[in-house]
């Protein structure tokens, strides 16, 4: 019956047959194992970071940072899991008293959804692959995990699953919880499988859409958190680039040119006024740091890159601010330096077409306001939604008692209606790893944004409500019982409440 | 541009414009609002019964209960609204020595969706109708919505529109937050219209799956709660029917016929020992209570109960333990009694196909399983998703210290992987409006079996996250602020926490 290889339908099936049993341990337990998979993946970095460096070009520094990165997130997972606030335990009393007759003892929670699949990104070879952000929320939610590896750090993949299942087993977890897969191919027949309960994804739009086409038209759908595009616009206002334009240069530059542009969080547009001179301060501060050739990922992401930065410089009104460069050696990789360009709101409008769609490299478009637009108005205009949204204010407007405070709030909230995370007098690069954070948004930005997918909150994804009706003690999970023998937050209501609903409020 | 008719695109229009005046009102503004609704419904409840009983045929004192429940629930969702936990407001303090470098201020929150498309159910003209749960759900959410009201209740539906429209204009909410729209195809428009961000409905799991998949498939997707056919498998031990069969006749007799078996959570199938005697149970139990002939709600749906009645009773290996019936009046409708059948394991094997699928009217069907079947393994044998799963135990088993008491909780835990809500000695049908509900589960009981859709956790579906960072106190929501002017409940992550993370757990 199974369309899968005999290697992959040994992983799917150990996935299936690992479900129910990495599901029934203890969050205290599934946290200590995921500890045990940080100190490992630490303690190899060494060798790791080697391979990754071979396969992906970025530098000791960055993928050491990564590395860091990827553990504390596992550290953070563990620490939501004894927490437990994520299961959400809500307790109803028994109430024969209830406003709507007897109501009965329920009490709800979250439970695993089971086996996920995960195809992981090219960008991150760590943080966002075999034991990146979403296998962290995947196994602190207590479901096994498929990693379709990236094409473009496989021997990584392999020896990062290697230390996963060796950390995890050396924790007393079940066999089977974490595999890595390759190919496409293999990926789609896996999204397809009816034991696979859920998928997530980082990547393009474009592939982020088929996949999440397959899931939504399996007989039984599922849900697909796909991480996709982003263009991250920005909005900086005259009296902002008056009190500190060459900071606001020297930021943006080093936000544009870090992981050369290869960040979901780069910030594409730039709106200013027409007025400011925020390219004079661009040209100074491109001058003065003399950015470093970085080397892309790899030559397909580099020739996909010349092809948009080629589009967007010979756009109709297009000028330079800083040239930049994009050179390719002789093994076909690019090597590219920062290149920031200008365009009028006019001319924005009619090249709008050639200029929208995401630049994956070191590439950004300043965009020049006439006095007086509608700044709320242009984000509708020509953005869908978005990782992120920046204002840069100035200390007079950040108090929001200026005269341009109500188009400012409007701007705001705009972008909070379209974006994930809207930012102030920052850049959107650098996703803290936090309680807090919310990495995703609207359409096209993910294809489900209900969650995130980096912070803790991204548990959320991979685990569904489940209540329990006059269950006898000894059918209970832990975290509904009264003697609460796990500490978890627990939201009761009591009986006798229901007659009270609304009453405090009036009309 | 619009597909639409003048008057539905009168109505998207108005919704998407309401949509950012309404997100942008007070929660307890909102909270007033939604009880002035309640108010309102119960204040012209006299009249919209009348209009109800002659467009479904079920009785006032049912009707009556509903306007009650229904109202209730608007009260509960003004409590969830000035509880404000549903916000899950978190605040990050900026971090200078974060584990991973400085971390900015990060504060999150949720914000609402925008216009909502809610389908609304047949079977309950008030509470799962345009004032019901999803629409309660929707407006405590923030979100303006147009109800594309069922065809067996249109004078009914335009009448309870026209209620909350007054009463959310009294409340001084903006106008154009909720519409009622008539006919399919013009519901399939609005889905498909790009204003529109979310839809729910309530109904068969063929007519949820078209419309889940038309939201899937739209050049942007937008979330869909569709809550489809269930059949709520019931496992009844022998020492519990030894210890109160015929308290679990009567209970069982009087859930399968209440509102002559038209609720989703009606127990379809009832798997007990071949060496109980139930059957006896349940004829003394029919006999003794001369149960009354329920009117159908509709001719169309007794037409198709009454086909998937005789598909059921001439099953091979089918015997019929109350015989029940079902007349059709000269106006076509159809007036039903229970009919209760018996088959053993190995005919329901052999009989699946034709017996599993949701008959929806006052049928079900009893299983006899052989002593020493592996119950835990029928639910996956026979059944994907359900609203709800019951164990019937008696008061040893329920200790959980039985000899069965491993199998017993194998049970449990199967049913809590594959439904929403898992019961012990009760009935399904009864859905307490309450905190702790869950009204879902795996598909094919919901389109998405991330929320439920009874209960105040419903208001989760209409939400999503979204972050500030590093936002100046005046830009900020006010459930984010660090005076807390709402009085939410807020989870803080100091400074200074980041490097213990994971560290009392050890390995």
């Amino acid at each position: 019956m199974s369309t899968h290889t005999p290697e992959i339908e040994t992983v799917v099936a150990a996935a299936a047959a690992a479900a129910p049993v990495f599901a029934a341990t203890e969050a205290t337990d599934r946290a200590r194992a995921l500890v045990g998979v940080a100190d490992a993946l630490e303690a190899a970095s060494a060798d790791l970071v080697e391979v990754a460096m071979r396969e992906t070009g970025l530098s000791a520094a960055r993928l050491n940072g990564e590395v860091k990165r990827t553990s504390v997130q596992m550290r953070l997972f563990a620490e939501t899991l004894v927490d437990g606030a994520y299961l959400d335990a809500r307790i109803d009393h028994a109430d024969p008293a209830f406003v709507l007759g007897s109501r009965p003892d329920l009490r709800r929670t979250h439970i695993p959804l089971g086996p996920v699949i995960n195809f992981s990104a090219s960008n991150f070879p760590f943080a966002f692959s075999v034991l990146g952000g979403d296998s962290a929320a995947i196994l602190a939610a207590g479901c096994p995990v498929i990693v379709k590896a990236h094409s473009g750090h496989p021997k990584l993949s392999d020896a990062t699953g290697k230390v996963a299942q060796d950390a995890l087993k050396s924790a007393g977890m079940p066999d089977g919880i974490i595999h890595v897969i390759h190919g496409r191919e293999a990926g789609v027949k896996v999204l397809k499988d009816p034991r696979i309960k859920a998928g997530s994804f980082t990547g393009s739009i474009g592939v982020g859409r088929l996949l999440a086409d397959i899931a939504a038209a399996r007989p039984t759908p599922i849900p697909f958190f796909g991480e996709l595009g982003s263009v991250n616009p920005v909005f900086i206002t005259g009296a902002s680039i008056a009190e500190r334009g060459d900071e606001i240069a020297a930021g943006f530059l080093s936000s544009v040119g870090g992981s050369a542009g290869q960040l979901c969080t780069k910030p594409g547009f730039v709106f200013v006024p027409e007025s400011s001179n925020l390219a004079e301060s661009l040209r100074a501060a491109a001058a003065a740091t003399d950015a470093a050739e970085h080397r892309m990922l790899d030559p397909r992401i580099a020739k996909s890159y010349s092809e948009r930065r080629d589009a967007i410089t010979t756009t109709q009104g297009v000028t330079s601010i800083v040239s930049g460069g994009l050179r390719f050696d002789d093994e076909g990789h690019g090597w590219a330096t920062p290149t920031v360009v200008a365009v009028s709101l006019a001319d924005f409008r009619v090249g709008a077409g050639a200029l929208l769609d995401e630049a994956f490299g070191p590439l950004s478009v300043v965009v020049s306001v006439p006095e007086g637009t509608d700044l709320a108005a242009l984000v509708p205009e020509f953005y869908e939604g978005n990782l992120t949204g920046t204002i840069h204010l100035s200390s007079a407007e950040a108090t929001g008692t200026t005269e341009n405070a109500p188009a400012l709030r409007a701007l705001a909230n705009q972008l909070a209606r379209q974006v994930g995370r809207v930012l102030f007098n920052g850049w959107p690069t650098g996703v803290a790893v936090s309680p807090a954070q919310q990495h995703g948004g609207p359409w096209p930005v993910t294809s489900n944004d209900s969650s995130t997918s980096v912070g803790n909150a991204a548990i959320g994804r991979f685990i569904r409500p489940v209540a329990f009706q006059d269950a006898p003690e000894a059918f209970l999970p832990q975290q509904l019982r009264d003697d609460n023998p796990l500490g978890v937050p627990q939201s009761v209501a009591p009986a006798g409440e229901s007659h009270s609903w609304g009453t405090g409020l009036g009309n």
